[in-house]
């Protein structure tokens, strides 16, 4: 079938390969000339016959809350808009409502996969009206991996569900990588291990703790095998700190993902305010030694 | 080769089952006579001949320390001990002393894959000597699954480390285990998702999150889709313990693995000592209601 | 000075009283006319010599908006409204801005104490202009406990910063509370400590851990030894979910301070979906036994 | 009453100060000519007459128990030996029996209150039979805080019961510190607050959460405002790490103790191999960018 495209960045570029190779019709608008087949939003809309499918690529928040928008003036009654971003569930409502009062639909696209995906495919959790749904599935089976279709698609409920499962999603994917993590420092901490990644690649067959997460963590001991080559240093994008508000308004004790959440912001602090201040109690109470800020920190420790 | 194998319980009989199958030529022992081949240590020990290869699989600590000083007094030097329980790596020296004195030689291995490893295989950790490692390969190839040996099977490091690497291994599980747990719990709340399941399902394919244990908790929720079956009761069985202690003892923070841990302790309270503490605080500094033991608690808190 | 006071709630009647103690004139005003000095707000307004001052009680939230704007509407340029309730500290700033369009002044105080202000003094946090805060110093040191009044009282920084110190204030308290609950429960399971009570009374002076906290706790077992009168069912008030909140918004470590807000919702639950998921998983994979929901849940652990 | 000291350290030495200034005869022992009372622990037995008490205020583990041991051969029957060291508890049943067995009595007593307590008193905690706990009540009296005795003095229970309410205390005073130490971080980290300090000193009386601790850190604060002159590196001296494993042992989460004693660990690590692995693993699944180690690190997140 027919797709309007918008957003070729790394995710959306991908996608469109892999739909193409599907044998879609593809028509794909990016800012950037050399990627896009169309010169404006506007233009993208003309080049689709009615009724028109736009799937936005963009980065969440205001880009996509912006092209949804622009979408809704330009687009036409039984028109549709994907939204495949990574934007907060809450969102979704709001672009549905929008879109409604001019007869455009809307659904709410979770996309995994990553770099990966082009190749494997991508896991899609869709949000919206089942009829919606339905229409778009072509689109769906395109992009999600080969095998049953329930193995990498699912409706998963009204507008935002999407969003929010992938939300989820990678609230535990955080939780995972955490737990892996933990685990390696552990293995390269212990004298009686002395090959890490020999022990991790065993895990990769047969074992309870056998995943993707834990192939591509082989992959890059191997190609690095202490991790010499890059820091601590672990940025997040958002959906982990969704997740854990989204387990605060639940009511979830979310003890595991809140965890991985905030070993990353520690993670990029050059010096902790709170440790300094646990630093300065200790000297307050007990003359514990503390570390002089400067080039010359002592080291004891006289408890 | 032969192996006298020692413990056929859920784990040990289906070993045998799949040593058998590739052609090698197991003798048991248990002390249920229904599925032993031998009527004691002392005969399954005479069974072999020399040098015997004897893989002990019986409950970590006191049986299985019982067991291996048991076969020291039996095993001639040459024969070697292998352990292949859930024992904490800190017996593994121990062990390896007590036989290296009699000449007997030791092995300890981390083996991972329940119930299903009959058919996919185990996951193998081995420590100790390099030559001894060479020796049992044989058996470990016909335990480990199908596919390039490094990814169902390492040696480790020394005596300890295949131990160490299962310890490792299940705390890993602990935190990879609570995540989806946390996960699900997220999807299960949220009006917007109406098949938590479907949702699970599409991961299993594509998405970064997808593994075995997630295959698994879709099969879970396949039977009883909201778990209605089971209580949230929890166990533990020593190795997450461990994992943490190990953290500590190596200063490592482990702030996911013990978070999963922890909350199977809180999941087999009735009542928490701790939050009753918090309660009665609260009572006394805001004088807010607290849940009066008994058939008729309250509810409201009028802070 | 004269003050009106919206709101003689718990708080508000008890700070009434202390005002009145250190001879302030104050007209109080709650929709409980047993306890009301006026009829209406209106009649408060009414009641009170220009440049008025009125402090809102009220619970946080749409009761407090809502009073606010009222009050915007009755009263003039000149007057000064301050909300002590326990308003999320971003509201402060849309009602500075309300009023400030009617010339009205606003400041936001963190108020902390409890039922004990009336006796004790209330902490005090404030937030806003210098001068407002000047003007309303007599009704601060009069609620404020005695000693110097940088004890118990802190122009905190601009509109917003009283409530939001006051936010944390009960994040802190979350994480003491949970620290001493802990330290709690692991007195009681330790067969050597005979007695519990006797031990954290033994902490009331002279140790590290002495805090008002410990002696409300100690308060509590002197009455009820082994807290059975109470379960550990422990509500939250929403100051807690906001820290942690901030803690994201502020990319802050706050792993103490969430580990105690998931305790409370962990506490109010009957079962966990989360455990009934790990439960359901090591079915899966180990055959251990499961609980199953029902009055004959068994027991035993197979793994 | 007479007693002698052995060990002459921070603590000894003021605990000899504070016992001589209640008039107790004090013959203090320590490897440092310049402090000490005696030459040798011989010396010290010597100098005491039957039948003796010694208090043994040494480093924890083997200086204690080699001290304990070196005690046992040099007392007589009908003495007794107090070790009020951070030992941990299970090294009090062993002492208690060594001692027994030559007519030796033995009492464990947790000292808290760190360089403040010459002056302000310790708060104790003991454990061992209650005769010999009444035998000792004067020197406990003398060291303790002034006011009612069970305000900072405990019988806690049998040998080992003092060290295991020390260790808890500690455990607790982890938590407390870890609390404060993120509420400090969030104060900090808010635009609308302008003066942190202020803040924390509203709350020295009061509030919910006034405490000694408060007191002290309000006391950095005012020295070093920013903390600018320390760094977020904290030590940990033992009893944290024994809390966690004896909430392991017992089964009790304790998920804000371990949290705060893995915030300490992290403190101290220059850069995270955990959070190293979680790096790689953004980066081979997302093509995230990483810092790569070295003086040029980058800085972008491209997801």
């Amino acid at each position: 079938m027919q797709l309007g495209l918008v957003g070729l960045g790394k995710m959306g570029f991908n996608m469109r390969e892999r739909l193409r190779s599907a044998g879609h019709d593809v028509v794909g608008y990016d800012r950037n000339p050399d990627v896009s087949d169309s010169s404006s939003l506007a233009d993208l809309v003309a080049k689709l016959e009615a009724p028109r499918t736009v799937w936005v690529m963009v980065p969440a928040g205001e880009a996509t809350r912006a092209t949804v928008a622009e979408l809704g003036d330009l687009l036409s009654e039984g028109d549709l808009v994907i939204d495949g971003g990574n934007s907060r569930y809450t969102d979704d409502k709001v672009n549905a409502e929008l879109l409604s009062g001019k007869g455009v639909g809307y659904l709410d696209c979770g996309v995994s996969g990553g770099v990966w995906g082009k190749d494997n495919g991508y896991g899609l959790m869709v949000g919206g009206d089942a009829e919606l749904v339905e229409r778009a599935l072509p689109i769906f089976d395109a992009l999600r991996p080969e095998g049953p279709r329930e193995e990498g698609f699912a409706h998963a409920g009204k507008v935002g569900a999407g969003h929010y499962a992938k939300m989820v999603h990678n609230g535990i994917e955080y939780g995972l990588m955490q737990a892996y993590a933990e685990g390696y420092e552990l293995l390269a901490a212990a004298d009686e291990v002395t090959d890490v990644t020999a022990v991790l690649k065993a895990w990769t067959r047969g074992t309870v703790v056998r995943s993707w997460l834990l192939d591509l963590l082989v992959r890059a001991l191997e190609d690095d095998p202490k991790l010499d080559e890059i820091t601590g240093y672990v940025e997040d994008s958002g959906e982990g700190r969704w997740t854990v508000e989204e387990a605060i308004n639940h009511s979830v004790p979310a003890p595991v993902i809140s965890a991985a959440l905030f070993a990353r912001f520690a993670s990029r602090q050059d010096d902790s305010p709170a440790m300094k201040a646990v630093a300065a109690l200790r000297n307050q109470f007990g003359g514990h030694a503390v570390h002089k800020a400067g080039p010359t920190s002592g080291t004891g420790d006289v408890s």
